[in-house]
């Protein structure tokens, strides 16, 4: 007997590495690719296969794409001169859900947290502060979570934008909105559209 | 702009397929996977084509299986004079869980339902005579659902077992302690042992 081995115990125990997928969701979720949509797994497979060989981060903001620049970046049509700073792509994402903004973004792939060895060069704050220097950007909006962490990162990417010679960058906080502790990647659109909407300088 | 045809959106969509997983989850998953666990993902791709190139139906039992028998039918450590008929292979998990049968086991691969088209050919009845007829089985334990097709199929697979000819085969159906209305697959493993215990002949 080498139960453990089994094809079917394989996928149930590679299926465990999706967020909140337990053994016993693993389980039915397997049954049901293979009793019912044996297609759909395999398209899942490729596309799996693809997008972990092939998406990087963007060398402009740092958001995932597969090209050396993303989308956003490459689109002429968004306005340069504002800067939407994000903690992580689902809120690049979340942001582009309201319809509501049409400037750039950039990703900072985390917050400062000293404890875990999380200084600026880890959420690139040098790259941001060289994108600043070198482009049109007239206003930066900071956009990271209304946690003490993001409140951290937000005051110092203030204080590193309002460090840049020469240029006079007007930096805002995402308005009144989003609630205390909360993590943008979850908030409504329409709350997160008012509070893009009453940005508050900082 | 084709958002739509990036490697993250088609993975979003892909991971859909997924059941009880929608827009939401299936884009927390990608980030999830990208951010944090690449190779768990790559070995999730790999076993889910694995498993939907190479598993199929155990020759005599109708579980899934990369073999042309599984391991249960395969083990001769198994009791084969007592059969379990169960509807899913998901039904047979749940019985071993329990460890307290060490017989073998039927699939049917569904329950009667004229409506649908699923008849006795759809669902292995003929085989499962075959199977009576020709090995040593002595008893038969039917473990349906307690819903009106599992009870159906229960009564109807009761009529072909005790038609075939110059053998006395015993069929129960498991004892009182399932839910009515209930599914095999939900219940927990100690109810699941309890019913097998007190199972009742019909
Ligand atoms: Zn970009
Ligand atoms: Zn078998």
């Amino acid at each position: 007997m080498s139960q453990e081995k089994s094809l079917l115990n394989k996928l149930v125990f590679s299926l465990q590495c999706l967020p909140g997928v337990g053994r016993k969701s693993a389980q039915r979720m397997a049954y049901h690719l293979l009793d019912k949509d044996r297609e759909g797994a395999l398209r899942l497979a490729n596309d799996l296969k693809s997008a972990m060989d092939e998406i990087g981060n963007c060398e402009r903001c740092r958001d995932y794409t597969e090209a050396s620049l993303c989308e956003i970046c490459r689109n002429e049509k968004r306005n340069e001169q504002t800067l939407c700073v994000v903690e992580s792509p689902a809120d690049v994402a979340a942001i582009e859900s309201t319809g509501s903004y049409t400037g750039k973004y950039f990703v900072l792939m985390g917050n400062l947290s000293p404890l875990d060895g999380i200084g600026p060069d880890e959420i690139g704050l040098n790259q941001l502060k060289t994108l600043v220097e070198q482009t049109d950007c007239q206003e930066i909006i900071v956009a990271t979570s209304a946690t003490v962490e993001g409140e951290a990162t937000a005051h110092f990417i203030s204080t590193i934008v309002q460090g840049v010679k020469d240029k006079q960058v007007s930096v805002s906080r995402l308005a009144q909105g989003v609630p205390i502790g909360g993590e943008l990647e979850y908030l409504d659109s329409s709350t997160l559209a008012l509070s893009l909407a009453n940005r508050q300088s900082i």
